[in-house]
């Protein structure tokens, strides 16, 4: 019988699961196969704060792991199928071998950048490719970038980016945006940004590093090459819930919805990192919702044995 | 000119400098006396997730500080007396002897644990004294604590040391409790919880570290002694906000009242970490409130501009 178990191994869940250890609860871990979630993925991390030597990803999240082992967690790479009794005090989290009863679960299972599937995104992810302007437009200070969609999370990226890069295209496959009309407003009068619409990206070029974009014009089906070092694509996010949306209430954009203690509707069941509902999605920010989750799980535990 | 003034040198000051100065955000941070807040006074950080070889808290506080200055953050220390124009775009913070325009402020004053005023309890700081239950607590397993308070933090805290200490006295200076009545029915059932009523802390007795406490019945005057290795004050919060309270809500509490993005009620004015209204103050999330207060900065002034 587990106090906590925490589906998910990226920063949320490894931050739950040190908050749940240190406080002396028999805590699982249950992986999945996306070991050590976003961060992992990561090249280095600029802006953990207190890391300010840049390490890489894989090092971080392997720290995380290792301080979450010292107060004894337990883990477990598995994938989930479901959850037994979900809204009783014991639940039961079954995969395909093993049943662990709970009293509490956290789900930290995280969120996938959407892909635009295009030659060349997943072999210079990480070098000129990316997903998150917040993480890595530092990167490219007085460079010239594009930035591909058309939602608010794309203008917030090329206003942001067009702050110290030499140059923004925003590049949107119609010429209708869902972005605010302030948001565009404000892109269209900066001088460094400019907007290329009905057009999509069909190919991502590059040596070593993005070079060039081959765009196309969906309305002539006229290609062009634009030069540029980075393209940061938002287009959306699809979180991880297709277990937990069984179970809790999601957003409309299927997130799972928390209070700011991270709990969902449901008792016991906790959510934590880019798979909630939350304004901004970083590695610090996974990490803190992974200790209020843990915190919240223990107080609820405390609160339900007598 | 400055974009971005924060006010505060702790956790959720320095990730708010980290995130601005990466966005290539002038940015200023006005340290005030308290450097390093609260952080720098802790013993040895056990919980900030990835440093799994507890560092001094001193360490962390300066790493931070290295991260931000890495990014260009500059830094002073002094007392800011007003802010001028608080609700116009440009708002101007005043010290002493400057004055600094700025599109942007980030309130990071921080929290101080109320104390109790006894003796031994400066003197024991760090050393079996300690105002923080899910910071400090799984330093004591196995050994006999005592929680000082009569509210929900001071029953939490005592049933949170319960699950790993051998013994919690919870000592309250009347039989009335303010916190919730489930709590005190739980504390009341576990066998190692004893509750001690109409009885106040009188000094903290110890050689390097705590071993005991005086105590005084205040019903008839009588004084006893009890063994125990940590004393956790739980006697509530004073949030930092003399400055703030004359320019944005607080909560019935004192806490500066934000929303999920750190905005305050006025426009420009941000808020993050102990200060603010939040359910769990730890080095971890004050950092992530950092981060997510300096990201809504900067979506604010790229909003503001044109």
């Amino acid at each position: 019988m587990y106090d906590i178990v925490i589906i998910g191994g990226g920063a949320a869940g490894l931050s739950a699961a040190i908050y749940a250890g240190r406080s002396a609860m028999r805590t699982l871990v249950v992986e999945g196969t996306s070991l050590g979630g976003q961060v992992n993925l990561t090249y280095e991390v600029d802006n953990y704060p207190g890391f300010f030597d840049n390490p890489a990803g894989a090092d971080l999240s392997e720290n995380m792991k290792k301080h979450a082992a010292k107060f004894g967690t337990e883990f477990t790479t598995e994938t989930v199928k479901s959850i037994v009794d979900f809204d009783q005090d014991i639940k039961t989290v079954v995969t395909r071998r093993n049943a662990y009863d709970t009293r509490a679960i956290i789900f930290a299972t995280g969120a996938n950048p959407r892909k635009l599937g295009v030659e060349g995104e997943d072999r210079f992810y990480g070098m000129g490719v990316s997903y998150c302007a917040t993480c890595d437009g530092a990167f490219f200070k007085g460079q010239v970038t594009a930035v591909v969609g058309g939602g608010n999370t794309a203008f917030e990226d090329a206003l942001y980016l067009a702050r110290f890069c030499s140059k923004v295209y925003l590049i949107h496959r119609s010429e209708n945006y869902r972005a605010a009309a302030s948001l565009v407003g404000k892109a269209k009068a900066d001088p460094k940004i400019e907007l290329l619409t009905n057009r999509t990206v069909e190919q991502i070029i590059g040596d070593t590093t993005v070079k060039e974009l081959r765009i196309k014009n969906v309305l002539d089906n006229t290609a062009e090459t634009i030069a540029c070092s980075g393209v940061f694509i938002a287009v959306g996010r699809i979180p991880e819930t297709a277990l937990a949306g069984k179970y809790v209430h999601l957003t409309r954009q299927g997130f799972i919805q928390t209070d700011r203690a991270m709990r969902t509707n449901v008792p016991g069941i906790f959510a934590a990192g880019d798979v909630r509902d939350t304004p901004l999605r970083q590695i610090v920010t996974a990490a803190a919702d992974g200790a209020v989750a843990a915190t919240s799980a223990i107080y609820y535990i405390n609160e339900l044995e007598g």
